[in-house]
């Protein structure tokens, strides 16, 4: 059997590949929403299939860690981080195939994301889930701080967006297909942020002993 | 310090705590879709607040139970499952306060849903939630099977609604902003049906030792 600090290493090493096939597939998806490509929305579904291979292995792993070398304190913080982690990343990458499947739709290219805040939001996001991976790759603390920061601009900006592309149906509804569109695809991003920020939360858990999930908002959505 | 077995049955019960709120923040999510009653909203908002504080304590109970009692084979299943059914439960109470508040959303009320699936589709997604957990209190494999089946159904359901509502705004613009808000309706509905289908999956994970994640589908949608 391996060393317990060796195991660990190979846990570290999987979450780190699936993050940053993960990056890899947030990235064609953006390019998918600014060209319109199917071959580069095909190629963010090969990343999403290797994703999700890794998100079984990686908890296959994690549960032979548990059980075979019985860690604690930091170490267990770590593995069931890592689990966490496991799953924020999977849904990533459902959620980049998400973004390349409404930029593709056929009955209504080119899509034109320019006029919109999304080229904005979508370089806050890839910036967040960057941060999260770095954070998780160095331990970072002050670095996943940061990105609990951040998703607070990315809210805002979807909600923004929001209102903006409704208001755009409400004015010409031959629009109505596209800005749904573009509405998911705002979603989408705003969704990946979220999972950005439950990755910085873990790696302040797994490295500080730090539960920081869960602030009380109002029902109209207002903190 | 307890028996493991006492210990077990305390995760466990924690679990199906949120699990019954879960149902009950959904139960109510529905009503305010069908009167817009704010009280209500606020109800499932304060299920909500109780279900993430449960989450906090039963992530702490489960990696208790991993570092001082060092379980193996199904109970360690167990355990694991449970991180994760914590992790779906909690993002249910979120969908099911989306709903909530997309039905009260000042600006478009009454909402007429009688019109569309959405009721036809809640029904389902709360059979699925009640299978779900009720697959987990008892370990009934058979039951979680069930679960996996009907998530097609709703997924038919919501394509249908999306096309429909589209269509609607592009007939008639003034209807955008309320057509928009049932469209994320039926997508949270959706995806508290996922997260019943990975609570399935997790059944089937620590009864059987079955992992039955991830099916390819096409860059279109299509299975």
């Amino acid at each position: 059997m391996l060393q317990m600090i060796d195991r660990l290493g190979q846990l570290r090493g999987k979450v780190l590949t699936m993050a940053n096939l993960v990056e890899k597939a947030l990235d064609g998806s953006v390019r998918v929403l600014a060209c319109q490509d199917e071959l580069e929305a095909r190629r963010v579904l090969d990343y999403e299939d290797a994703i999700n291979t890794l998100e079984v292995e990686t908890d296959q792993l994690a549960t032979e860690l548990l059980a075979l070398n019985q860690p604690v304190a930091k170490d267990l913080r770590f593995i069931t981080a890592a689990i966490k982690i496991n799953s924020d990343l999977e849904r990533m990458g459902d959620l980049a195939v998400n973004i390349a499947r409404s930029s593709i739709r056929g009955d209504h290219r080119p899509m034109d994301i320019d006029t919109t805040e999304i080229p904005e939001m979508a370089r806050r996001v890839q910036a967040m889930v960057r941060d999260a991976v770095q954070s998780f790759e160095s331990s970072d603390d002050e670095r996943a701080k940061r990105v609990l920061v951040s998703d607070d601009g990315v809210d805002e900006i979807k909600n923004r967006m929001f209102a903006q592309l409704v208001h755009g149906i409400e004015a010409d509804a031959t629009v109505a297909s596209v800005n749904v569109d573009l509405i998911f695809v705002a979603h989408s991003l705003e969704r990946i942020a979220d999972h950005a920020t439950n990755i910085a939360e873990d790696v302040l858990f797994f490295v500080k002993g730090l539960d920081v999930r869960h602030h009380r908002t109002s029902i109209d959505g207002k903190s």
